[in-house]
């Protein structure tokens, strides 16, 4: 080896039986999000420094690539100098940003409510860790300009029938909302402006249980009051054995009632059209980490391998931080790399009818050309290969890449499953 | 406006009704790709600057961008600090170099020929211009491992079905090959070493006319008895008026009968095999920039518009820069961007199945849903709207991003098209 032929850090190289899942699974959902009304659009990967830092994206803008000045701009000799004197523009860290910008940008030209779908890479320099790279595709759909839960419903419909169409069998969505948890906290003693630093401890629920985020609110100085009557809450919240009691009990903990019905309308709706498979429960341990959510916010988990494969929420103020417009916003996002490995692991089978077409010295190209034409017309993938030296070491190396059909020039006719 | 929301020069947002023709190109092209046993793969767009610039692609590397050291790794304070202490990594401007990469990295994991399909984004700091972008997506396929011409054969067959698919009528691929150029600039009395150099000045054919290279030539010192000689053959191939007149004069010029009967080979191989709306010719002009390629070349062009929408070669020597092993190598590389300009001029059609449904507030969700999900179920692509203020221009609107369809809830059965 010459030099190292690895990917670099924190990045991945696709083999044609991985590409083989991910292009199958990117296909449905596409296929699914479109037939569901929503319509796709691109950005671009590189984005101006002054979006990407200009968001709620917390720990996102931090882990952010930026590529270096170039020709003339760049000045190494410069004094003091400072990051902001070599950067140019930003990788995109997510696709939310840029479609905000995209919305603003192209107004006029898009119908309203807008749907858009994005399916396209996006970077962020995290540590790297089994199930998370540094460069990774986002699967989103988005509707902008809808205030009423039919974008919720929408959102939450497309993205159950795609994860049916996927072959996932068994999921809840957990359902939350950000004015629920607000009152909550609110009502146990705390202040407004507290509530963002309380929700970063809440998020760890399920990492550190009751006692961990207890005794980490306490460590924050929070008022111990506040604090056992916030955890009681929760746990009396998590004892309900169903969604009628979970809104029962926020009923009498006071919360508006506007905002139990908007989440009670949503899981009715959404479980009206969708199969018996598919759960909606209220879960009020469901946080989402960014700040920029105003509303419901949701989760995704595959009950067999208790994953979180999908996630998303309402995010009615930030269109209005990029232009002059107050615009409502949803968004529902497929973990397109935990899902591909979730199917991958589960054996979700991909249709495949990729057959290997063996010619030998005598058979002249025109005709090895004809006949893998006329086999392809016959709805085969044919991949043509000089007689091997040694067979059942190529049908060991073929069957890897997924071959599952194999036949000969010389015996046309005799195709063999592998 | 609160800030400049355009994206960043050299890079384009796709709206809805551009995707439409970009991802029905793609999906044509990959699906042609995989049934001609083609397999994709994907390496990632961050790649080593050591992989980047150890390559013989000459200016793309000067336009490479090029990503900022993250953390205690940036040091600004540094002495005499170069653009070596302040780059991490680089964009790829080409999917062959990573894809060379890759082949070296997981050789072990690939049928061998390996054909893959790479269709994905690359990056060139270059001067924005009409029908040039800084973010571009390539669509590749490449056979590494195979010497003999069925790899040209396959690559040009099934990159010309590809086309056929997306209904172009009328295109020519133009053939040539390096060893005949080296030939005809050897036999007119100029050295090896300069074969190069005066290649650079030959692609300008089409652009300066016989008397600009002819000047071209001289002002870089080159001896005009030679220039003379070499001009003259070059005007005089381009007079046969077929191929085999052209493979006639390639003969009496002394050219090696080997490389002559691999084209042909070639040429009648994939005519035997295509539709007589593609022809393939010989063009002595055809040269291609890249230092790398060492046989066959050829362009792609749709005679209508006379524009180049493809093109690829023969790279051999390639793989052992970055292995120890030597393997031979062709590509075939379809220009996605001039492709989807083309087919939007020439107005091919999508074919399109998007329906808006217009309900209002006598509806409920679940209602909504329920028909939404139905009319999905008979084949339509179902977007809802509530009933618009003013509906003509809702209808306009619409059009716009290529709906062809209308149904209103109070009047289910009756499908308007627009």
């Amino acid at each position: 080896m010459k030099f190292n032929t690895n990917p670099v850090r924190g990045t991945v190289d696709y083999l044609p039986s991985e590409m083989e899942v991910r292009s199958y699974a990117e296909k449905i959902i596409v296929d699914t999000y479109k037939e569901n009304g929503f319509l796709q659009i691109k950005t671009p990967i590189l984005e101006s420094l002054d979006l990407l830092t200009n968001g709620d994206s917390g720990d996102n803008q931090k882990l952010m690539f930026k590529t270096v000045r170039r020709g003339e701009k760049l000045n190494l000799s410069k004094p003091n100098l400072t990051e902001a004197d070599i950067t140019e523009e930003g990788l995109r860290y997510d696709l939310t940003v840029p479609l905000v910008r995209f919305f603003a940008n192209n107004r006029e030209k898009l119908t309203f409510p807008f749907k858009a779908i994005q399916i396209d890479e996006a970077f962020r320099a995290e540590r790297p860790q089994k199930g998370r790279v540094r460069e990774f595709t986002q699967c989103d759909i988005d509707i902008l300009g809808e205030a009423s839960p039919i974008a919720e419903i929408e959102l939450l419909h497309a993205g159950i029938k795609a994860y049916e169409r996927l072959g996932f069998k068994n999921l809840t969505v957990k359902i939350n909302d950000r004015r629920i948890l607000n009152e909550i906290i609110v009502k146990s003693g705390f202040k407004i402006s507290d509530v963002e630093t309380i929700c970063v401890s809440l998020d760890k629920f399920d990492k550190i249980g009751y006692d961990g985020v207890e005794s980490e609110l306490s460590q924050n100085g929070f008022n111990s009051d506040g604090i056992k009557k916030l955890i009681e809450t929760f746990k009396a919240l998590k004892s309900a054995s169903n969604n009628s009691e979970s809104f029962k009990m926020l009923g009498e903990l006071g919360i508006s009632e506007e905002v139990i019905n908007n989440l009670k309308l949503i899981i009715e709706s959404v479980s009206a059209c969708i199969s018996d498979n598919f759960r909606l429960i209220y879960d009020s341990t469901i946080i989402r980490g960014q700040g920029y959510y105003t509303g419901t916010i949701y989760e995704v988990y595959d009950n067999e391998f208790g994953r979180a494969i999908g996630a998303g929420g309402r995010y009615d103020k930030m269109v209005e931080k990029f232009t002059d417009n107050s615009t409502p916003a949803v968004g529902f996002s497929i973990g397109f790399y935990s899902t591909v490995m979730l199917m991958i692991e589960k054996g979700i089978v991909v249709p495949n009818k990729k057959l290997a077409l063996i010619y030998d010295k005598n058979n002249s190209y025109a005709d090895i050309m004809q006949t893998k034409q006329s086999l392809i017309e016959k709805g085969y993938q044919v991949s043509t290969f000089a007689f091997p030296k040694n067979f059942n070491n190529f049908v060991q190396k073929i069957k890897q890449s997924n071959f599952t059909l194999l036949v000969k020039m010389q015996d046309i006719n005799k195709i063999i499953s592998l």
